[in-house]
């Protein structure tokens, strides 16, 4: 018998019909004689309906009380999925986030789990429940209060739950099938990843695949949780982000053909894109040291993340360079501000703005061993008429910066260049001269 | 400077707009200098609603799930209060049940509080925030699950919480003036009453008057909270309900002419009705010791609450006898079905039941020392042409129970014969032969 952890996104319970189907689902697994805590979501668009009623009374609300508001989501779709389980004669119960041990920080609407203690949950499933949680929300340690953890934080959750449980797997469900080679919507000859590292799917998350939050994988990775993204709406095997084999039992409920030991084998696991951020370029910064931590502590002051750094001599003008990063366009006219504020003491000549780019990223752990990789990719660019902007590398990642306008097309170029369009990934041979 | 608990219902938040008003009143009880604490229902309709959903996945939901399904809606009220009060600038905390310390026993859907622990809220109140608590909701003493206290659930934990509290006054919020002599939409000459004592309240509530729940009203004469019943959609004075002055400064709101030191002085306080109950006759009982009892373990065994018996000795058939009871009209077919199957151990010849039967009750404290207050209804009764089919009497109550058709009709004739129509209740003399 297996413990197994389940979290269901707004989508798989959008009304009462889906809750109903997931109830089936979560009833299938208790007859297979599985241990079953569900992580659920609020229902379909209930948390931004709930937004806009806050904003309906007060501009800018509260943190603490939308945080309090916001839990109500939750609140109603666990306690509606654990009817529906009861309906078709199983007990389950409902846990909120603090019942469940979820102990946060104090940070409303983007807390940090910083302990679980599930003693309720373990009882529930000693008593042979299913145990029902609500996503996406904490308690204070400190101060008691309810806390949401932001972006991402049911499947957050979900892992945390996972981890403190023991559990053998958890099971994050949406509405797709899993983790794609690349988004299906712009390169329709994408496939489903079989099984993927914790560190590769740290670098898709971090380079824009949406389908993981990015906390929720280091998690994961930090507790060696074995993680199965997949559709709630099929039966189908999904992706397994997993350091270790997949256990057996668990790997059982697919119905198609494995496709999990050649995908084990590609170089490149997936193409992600980001269309999120924008370049700011720093234009005549006097070249002596000391300079770059000014602007960079300029912009931290400012808790704002940055992404690719890169920075060159400046041709047209001696003793001076320029500085280019990237950072999310949501907080462009921030960093604008915070630096022309600062211009006199940095001593910069101007500052440029671009929000019209795209971040392309190859991923794989097999480009350790693998030269010529980058190559591979420059090369593919460059056959599609595509130029760089900007360059980052880490040990299995090659992202770069392209205009947003060519993004597609050069997602498109690389997920081709890498023999991943075809069926057969071993027929892509790297040639080159390295890295 | 006072401590002053207000209970605002569903009605008087049932939109943003309604939210937003209810904020600006509380503001003005801050400004004036008074500590607040908000007791709030669920918005509007939206218990309903989700009892709607909940039925949409299980025909009989857990009642430990459908608590916590209920208790979102007050958990989105009292954060959207606190929203919109902090939008006019003052500090406001939302709290649950639970946080605010209102534990209870573990009957979910008709919980009783057994104690009050506002420790959380006495801190909000000293740190200077207005302090807004979900009514109708807490947490069981010994699983820590959370429950509902069932209908008039908000009045009762605002009281509760005055107690706790020590608040000077307890007020409830509602979209009607006060209590009334008689229902308005029955009479429409029925006068506000000014001030009315926990007993004659507690009468009232017994015996129909649907504006603030027998429970409520029994923990404000426990622990002797005044309670201030009123409307939110006006500034005026509404119904005090305390057995001792008016505190001076809450009493100073009103921009009315005082009514109260004349009804202070009536003998009569009010007509309630009911139409709620049915009536059930046993037939044919055999008259020996120990039947009555026989038949009323039989009900009591089904839970359910009976109001007023009348027995007699049958005309028709010597030595046995006839006993009639009233009883909520839903709980009819389940007392019949529980004494037909101990009609045989019984001894009965059959039932009869009859669910087109009005109460009538008029209230009044001053009964006691007048005499001919029973003869001025039964003479107002009769000559109206209304036939009573079972009498009790309390100390402060006389009750009749006459066809439901006539009901209306003899409301108005006791409402009139007790002189509250006119403004001056003096001027009725009673006369007769005592009670």
């Amino acid at each position: 018998m297996s413990l197994v952890v389940q979290k269901y996104g707004g989508s798989s319970v959008a009304d009462a019909e889906s809750v109903k189907r997931v109830a089936r689902r979560i009833v299938e697994y208790r007859k297979s004689g599985h241990d079953v805590v569900v992580v659920v979501s609020a229902m379909g668009d209930s948390t931004d309906d709930l937004i806009d009623l806050a904003k309906e009374v007060s501009p800018i609300p509260p943190a603490r009380e939308l945080d309090m508001l916001l839990t109500a989501g939750e609140r109603i779709s666990m306690a509606v999925l654990a009817m529906a389980i009861a309906n078709l004669g199983y007990e389950a119960q409902s846990f909120t986030g603090s019942q469940a041990g979820v102990i946060t920080d104090e940070s409303f609407g983007r807390a940090r789990i910083i302990d679980v203690t599930p003693g309720r949950i373990r009882s529930a499933l000693d008593d042979g429940n299913v145990a029902i949680v609500a996503g996406f929300q904490g308690v204070s340690q400190t101060t008691k209060n309810i806390t949401t953890l932001g972006r991402g934080g049911s499947d957050t959750t979900a892992v945390a739950l996972a981890a403190a449980l023991g559990a053998d797997v958890c099971e994050i469900y949406s509405d797709v099938d899993g983790v794609f080679t690349a988004d299906p919507r712009i390169v329709p000859s994408a496939k489903k990843i079989g099984i993927i590292s914790y560190e590769e799917m740290l670098e898709m998350a971090a380079s824009g695949a949406k389908i993981l939050m990015l906390r929720c994988v280091e998690y994961a990775r930090r507790y060696g949780v074995p993680v199965h993204v997949r559709s709630s709406f099929s039966q189908r095997q999904g992706t397994w982000v997993t350091d270790s084999p997949i256990p057996e039992d668990l790997r059982t409920s697919t119905t198609e053909p494995e496709t999990d030991a050649s995908m084990e084998q590609a170089i490149i696991s997936g193409v992600a894109h980001d269309r999120s951020e924008a370049k700011l370029t720093i234009v005549g910064v006097p070249d002596v040291p000391g300079k770059a931590a000014e602007i960079f502590r300029t912009i931290a002051g400012q808790e704002i993340d940055i992404d690719m750094i890169v920075q060159n001599i400046s041709t047209r003008d001696p003793g001076r360079t320029d500085i280019s990063f990237t950072l999310p366009m949501a907080d462009g006219s921030k960093a604008m501000e915070s630096l022309e504020a600062a211009k006199g003491s940095i001593g910069f000549h101007h500052l440029q703005y671009d929000d019209q780019i795209g971040k392309l990223s190859v991923i794989g752990a097999g480009m350790r061993s693998h030269p010529g990789v980058t190559a591979t990719l420059f090369d593919a660019l460059s056959k599609a008429h595509i130029n760089i902007d900007m360059i980052s590398t880490s040990e299995i990642r090659i992202s770069v910066v392209t205009s947003a306008e060519l993004l597609d097309t050069a997602v498109r170029a690389a997920h081709s260049a890498y023999g991943l369009d075809t069926a057969d990934t071993e027929a892509i041979v790297y040639g080159g001269t390295g890295r």
